[in-house]
């Protein structure tokens, strides 16, 4: 996962760690230090890393990381370089670790970083309209258009011959070159992803990025959120037309043509040479592969295989949707 | 209904009211004044109500209002203290009574009102981005953060530890403590009714307002619309995504999280703990009840008692969906 | 059409537009010179125009134009005074051409022509917000408001006694009197429409605009394109509700209302008194008669007749597809 973009707080002592998820009586080396948080795949030595389901067992087996946050059904799985850290809720303990990493990941409070493109390098370099904000941590390629009021908020890379609309705010997002987002797009949010508990839900979150290829074009007053621990990726010379909302985790391959009010829910992966109608909904965490056909309107709710062309509400082939129809 | 915005024009002479739905001729002590207008429970004395539907039977028949506009069938439920107005199209005539004594609540024109914060008291306490607007009759509590160019239009009164987003536009609201709207969100316009007139509809007045409870958050991109007779609500640590839109007088419960693009009619009520998928849409003047979940993309069209699980459009029983639809 | 705002960089000489599309060895007078490009019933002598389906046949007997854009099996129905000119993707091609007569319809970049409106004659006839932007070629009519941050682009005229609310996006738009545009809107973009090209898609010109007619309502955060070979029409007294999409080329009737969220795609013509739902989309190319429903949620995927009234996905007449989903 790339993430060029979020400060790590850390190492944390051990016991400021299991305080954190109330493990306090651990009986642990307090002084050694923690260095990050990271999946079973990537975390080293020194890391903590978190597994929570069965199927992630191979990983489990290899991991590098020092610690981990687990289930007392699930620790045996791990190796003995790692220390089990057993909770209630893996998933709740390894927001609240992340969080302490990466604070600046769960909120989206505004910008107070930013100032007034003039008053930047790239005065001389952006052609802009009235009113552009540049926020810390921002890079502009050549040749590029910012429209007025719009705001470049900290953590953003910008590609050449870009052109970014007007009332657009973008943060946490890596643009690359001939991209075209259109009027009032909010790029790089944090994702609707949270722990319900009554009376104050807890956010987790979201240390992933929003990456768009090249050429490709995201239309007026599209939504695009960052991942939680992966990233939201829109694929080169692909299309979104307006009103798109695209989920945090998201990734859609390259060529790929979406047209207006489309929903994409969380962690859901399109290949490449898609093509959505226009209100075509897709629900969370599904695979749908390459060149697939999706019918305005429809509602995906199980992945779809390469090559398919779906209808429907759930969708389903298109031949036996007008067929059944008639 | 709570209403601490709109200012009441009144009072107005009995023949002005006449006047207003073509009862001129009618017989009365023109002289006399009337206060407000309100519905047949919270009227009162000097005040003028109304009453349309068979339904509201119990509440005209102990109305304390002094005058009714109602139909010929309708009248003589009334009480002796309540003078009926014998009208062809009682909402009509309410809608121009109503505008008459609340003329602020019929256009949503800009707010000419506003000033830069910085002009305000609210400099010291609010921290805040660049070109943020305050109107009017605005309260904000402590800890409050604003974005870019948001504009907190007349009639807004926020809570402590609120942050509200970039590009943000809130009128007639009230916002508890805690609550989050992110960017774009548009909050407090009048919601789209109108009585349908070839050539030019007639708007009709929205004197409600919208009312935000604790720990909420707003997701990009959402419309509220204000209520026209009553209020839009939604309640404490309830959770919206991005892009969804809810029309006037609706009410959601606590604890409820409501996914992507849906969208809720006006006048429907939702109880609490309520969970909606992306893009599902609810009809206008429905009921759902407590801890219901609602599947993304369904199609809500009736009534949804409490713990029930739907999906599907017309939505329906989730199990009876699923196995139709294999 | 009536298209008052893009400017023909044309004329052009023969082998300049032959060159363009891959003719250059075609013998042909060079020094000939090109006006402009024309639909088959529009164009006249001196112009290029385009003939790609054989339903187009009746026209293509009666053009004026001097050259056409045609394919070996199409060339035959051309007149004598018509030169085909055979290409393999005649859109394509035509595209190309466009391009170069209408080189500004293609992408929309911020409008740098922009300057505020306390700079222009406008700020003594409009009512205005702060930080309000008028482009070149923009007329204004009396009595009209226009709020906080909004941007009316290049190629505007506004009628009478308009309110255009904030954070407003226009251009390339024709509103007659006494239209309200509420906050958020993007007014006048170009449509979604390219040619699929593996790596770089082909944008298309937009040299149409959106015609919005008198006492009509377009609510918050609507997205309404303009045409690509025609305009886009919102008939008058027609009112929009928020977050509704309306593609390029799309015609509305008047006295139409339609609710939240509706999708309208690309170059569907919908009759007057038309009624939609909330969520309700449309198909692209369709054609809606004069005084029908569509039920909220609906999608709609073939031509509706007058006075009808349809429900489902896709749409049916509504009896049966309530008494179908008991």
């Amino acid at each position: 996962m790339i993430n060029p973009f979020f400060i790590n707080n850390g190492p944390f002592k051990v016991s400021d760690i299991l305080q954190l998820i109330n493990l306090d009586d651990l009986k642990i080396d307090n002084d050694q230090k923690i260095t990050d948080i990271k999946d079973l795949l990537t975390s080293k030595k020194n890391d903590i890393t978190f597994f929570h389901s069965k199927k992630y067992e191979y990983l489990a087996k290899n991991t590098k990381a020092s610690f981990c946050i687990t289930t007392e059904n699930l620790k045996n799985e791990l190796p003995k370089n790692c220390k089990p850290l057993i909770v209630k809720n893996v998933l709740v303990s390894t927001s609240k670790i992340t969080s302490k990493f990466y604070p600046s990941s769960i909120n989206d409070d505004f910008d107070h970083t930013v100032r007034d493109i003039i008053e930047t390098k790239y005065k001389d370099d952006v052609k802009f309209g009235r009113n552009v904000l540049i926020g810390d941590n921002v890079t502009i390629g050549s040749n590029c258009l910012i429209g007025h009021n719009t705001i470049i908020e900290q953590n953003v890379s910008i590609g050449n011959n870009c052109s970014i609309g007007s009332n657009v705010i973008i943060r946490n997002t890596l643009i690359d070159n001939n991209v075209n987002v259109l009027d009032n797009c909010v790029i790089g949010k944090h994702g609707f992803g949270f722990f319900p508990i009554n009376e104050k839900n807890l956010r987790y979150p979201h240390i992933g990025i929003v990456i768009i290829g090249e050429n490709s074009e995201i239309g007026c007053g599209c939504t695009i959120d960052r991942g939680s621990m992966s990233n939201t990726v829109i694929g080169k010379n692909t299309f979104l037309d307006n009103q798109i909302h695209i989920a945090h985790n998201v990734k859609i391959g390259e060529n790929s043509i979406i047209a207006g009010q489309v929903g994409i829910a969380g962690s859901s992966i399109l290949g490449k040479n898609v093509r959505i109608g226009g209100q075509a909904g897709i629900s969370g965490h599904l695979t749908i592969g390459n060149n697939v056909e999706i019918a305005g309107g429809s509602g995906v709710i199980k992945n779809i295989p390469d090559n398919s062309k779906v209808m429907g509400y759930p969708a389903k082939n298109i031949r036996d949707f007008l067929k059944d129809n008639k």
